[in-house]
């Protein structure tokens, strides 16, 4: 006994030599009644100092594996171990549809996955390399030493207070009217698209949106067993026409959409077609869910208002706000903004699922958002992001040959190649060249888009940027020939 | 114009004056092609630095909100704003019905309110007095500055690389048997049971429990439609007849034990009754999911082994664990050890719901773990939440007239009076006498528990548990005269 520990020095002595103890009371190598070496003894053995063998032996006492018996020595407790009931479980043959759809639709599961040394397109994940640790660690200092320990307490479904407050100002800031109107914090978009669904969509319902549209919004509109009509996209946004057609032929329940920054075309809806869209569908009385996607990245040209603006003091426009693909997408704080009634229902589901998002999290990114930090990193961001997508569109446009190449502005673009040519076998040779992204397949709601491609720039270099596409170039031009 | 401005100290100056023209611009007060004054002029009638007038300029332009022309001025842009599309949704007709049975069973929303002045034992949330406030911050600093930016970027859905191999060992140090076995990170226990299910049960199957139990599992096996059947308690855990009997007589899909501080009664299961309990669900090939609430809390015996380490190298229980009653519920952070198999499902289901648990709680979570913070933490705890168990038990006995007072430690006890006597009723009149604690019969399966309540001390100090338990047993002599 002891002759097998080894003590390494990343974590506390003491604690070690507890759970090397109790490994071996619960393996029934010290069994109930045995006595443990004086703490004298084993100090000498493991050439540790006796505080630490007595503050071992202490922890082990605490928690009922020993009992100390004074002038007598430390003996083993009655802690019962038994494994006469081993049975196992076949657990797939048991998965829900639910879980069996999510795995089948888990992309990360089953795409290509980025090898070391590898030019990546695949990610629209921030730069994390443009955040700035210094400030959010300055706010940690200041919101730490304001409220301590409360914020590692329990809070409240529906958010930290000052942050609500924060984003309720955010939000008239981009013209929207919060009156009538309320938040609740989520964890990222995701959350919120699923809770919005959760609440207001039955199965077999119809759900209308931009076709290609965000992979992880089909993803959570198959699982909630939707049926999807995705309308065309064109330059300047959704088809008005096909979309005018959808909902006089069918009984929409609800649509989705990303006005700005379309994942993945990387299309504005223009002013104009805002207003024509939210006039068609006050006709046909279908709310819609607008993602608020990266509003943030703008590179140019005039404010554009969201539709959650554009409705005025109506309550027929949900949006969901994230600021994950500019700043912290690890804290995963999204929110959604609508009808106060609504968002009152929302918050009970948000609590039966995990009570609330976390308080220090929201804190600290209220700390952070209320010093002005925001503006003060967007302007850094959009600076290094704007050269990136300037060359970005530039290489493209040059080294590989396509139908259309859109995106403008934002940390990704789109390219439409051929008709003829499958950019699933433009990805595997590429792969092969050290370069990967993401098809264009996995953002259409009926199978199409096979000739497409998302190319995401925000962690490559320009170098990258610029050897990566000309691959991706060279193998298009190859498979043409 | 600017007349009507206030300036406060709580934000930056140019922030506000930022956003004082934006809503000038955004609700057509200030029009398309028109002057802004000049930064000299503005400067002079605010009374600020001309530099903030031009830093807030800047941020006008990159937002789009204002054009400068170099000589000419700073002029209003081409910002849409539109308020015709103003219609009105009635949400509550659209609600689906899982949305309204959230809210029908969320307790938050319809049991009384603790009210200032009141003494409450309703809650069992830990007293964040007790917490390492300035441990926490060190984890803060030391992994803030070995990771930086990268805890602030996406991460994994499993979780944490090094909080999931921490707390591997850590149920391995609970006798638990981690081959073939993983963990998933989770926001807490709610979200963990929530993703079980959602992936192992389909409406209108049948669930096993104790009865009463964990009234947030109630509420969620009945988001899922489960067919909830309750078993008895003794003052050892559950009846083994009636379980026997149950199973003998159900096709019952899964069952849920909460064995080491039973929520509500405070009861923990005997070693004896853990093996026979594993040994009947052996029999009848039903799996478990094992709540692990509050292990951490027992203030004397020997350690109590978990389900999840008594049934060996077998896969059928699946243990929810969470810190969250005793240390830092603000942060969410829950995990589900199971099946290496079914634990990649469920990864996908998470991935679905929200992507991951926040990075950063993770790992300041894992730093401070890592560092013995836990256990020098937990020492301290178990003294303050000791004392305060025995005087509640004490005064429970002496004040309050009972058939019986259950609770073995944690921060909870649990009492059943005389059959005919009411504990809501006793409830509105001890909240007469600002008094407040948690109804009984919120934990019952069966609509049972009306003469039981629950008694959180946590948060208490001795003389509100001494004061507020009197003032309940004088509410109960006098209901019972």
């Amino acid at each position: 006994m002891f002759t097998d520990i080894s003590l390494t020095n990343d974590r506390p002595l003491y604690l070690q030599i507890r759970d090397y103890i109790r490994q071996m009371i619960l393996r029934g190598l010290l069994s109930q009644g045995q006595k443990l070496p004086s703490t004298r003894e084993l100090s000498d053995t493991l050439e540790v100092s006796r505080n630490t063998i007595i503050l071992a032996y202490e922890y082990l006492e605490d928690e009922g594996f020993v009992k100390t018996i004074r002038g007598k020595g430390t003996f083993v407790s009655a802690v019962s171990i038994d494994y006469k009931n081993v049975w196992d479980m076949d657990w797939n043959s048991r998965l829900t549809p639910y879980a069996n759809m999510a795995n089948r639709l888990d992309i990360v599961k089953h795409e290509s996955k980025w090898q070391k040394g590898m030019i990546s397109f695949k990610s629209i994940a921030p730069d994390d390399k443009l955040f700035d640790v210094e400030d959010f660690k300055r706010a940690f200092q200041n919101r730490f030493s304001l409220e301590g320990e409360k914020l590692l307490n329990y809070g409240y479904a529906q958010g930290y207070k000052p942050l609500i407050d924060y984003l309720l100002h955010y939000m008239e800031n981009k013209g929207v009217s919060t009156q009538g109107k309320s938040i609740l914090i989520t964890n990222g978009f995701t959350e919120g698209f699923d809770i919005v669904l959760s609440a207001l969509v039955n199965p077999g319902n119809y759900i209308l949106c931009e076709n290609p549209t965000h992979n992880t919004a089909i993803k959570i509109m198959k699982l909630h067993h939707q049926k999807i009509i995705g309308i065309d996209m064109e330059e300047d946004g959704i088809n008005l026409a096909k979309l005018e057609k959808a909902l006089a032929n069918n009984p929409v329940s609800m649509a989705f959409l990303i006005p700005s920054y379309h994942n993945p075309t990387g299309v504005i809806m223009s002013p104009q077609k805002r207003i024509q869209v939210l006039d068609i569908f006050a006709r046909y009385k279908v709310p819609v869910i607008e993602d608020g996607f990266n509003e943030e990245l703008r590179y140019s040209g005039s404010h554009l208002s969201p539709l959650a603006a554009l409705c005025g003091s109506g309550n027929s426009v949900i949006y969901i706000g994230s600021l994950s693909k500019v700043l912290f997408p690890g804290l995963r704080i999204g929110w959604i903004l609508g009808d106060k009634e609504l968002i009152s229902k929302l918050e009970s589901v948000k609590r039966s699922r995990n009570i609330h998002t976390s308080f220090l999290d929201q804190a600290l990114l209220y700390e952070y958002l209320s010093r002005g930090n925001l503006e003060k990193y967007l302007k850094k961001a959009r600076k290094t992001y704007r050269e990136k997508y300037d060359l970005a569109i530039e290489c493209a446009r040059e080294y590989i040959p396509h139908k259309t190449v859109l995106g403008e502005g934002g940390l990704h673009i789109f390219i439409e190649l051929a008709d003829h040519v499958d950019a699933r076998q433009v990805l595997t040779r590429s792969i092969r060249r050290n370069v990967i992204f993401m098809p264009g397949d996995i953002f259409y709601t009926d199978g199409k888009g096979s000739n497409t491609l998302r190319l995401g720039f925000a962690r490559s270099t320009l170098n990258e940027i610029k050897k990566g596409f000309k691959i991706i170039g060279n193998v298009v031009k190859e498979m043409e020939e």
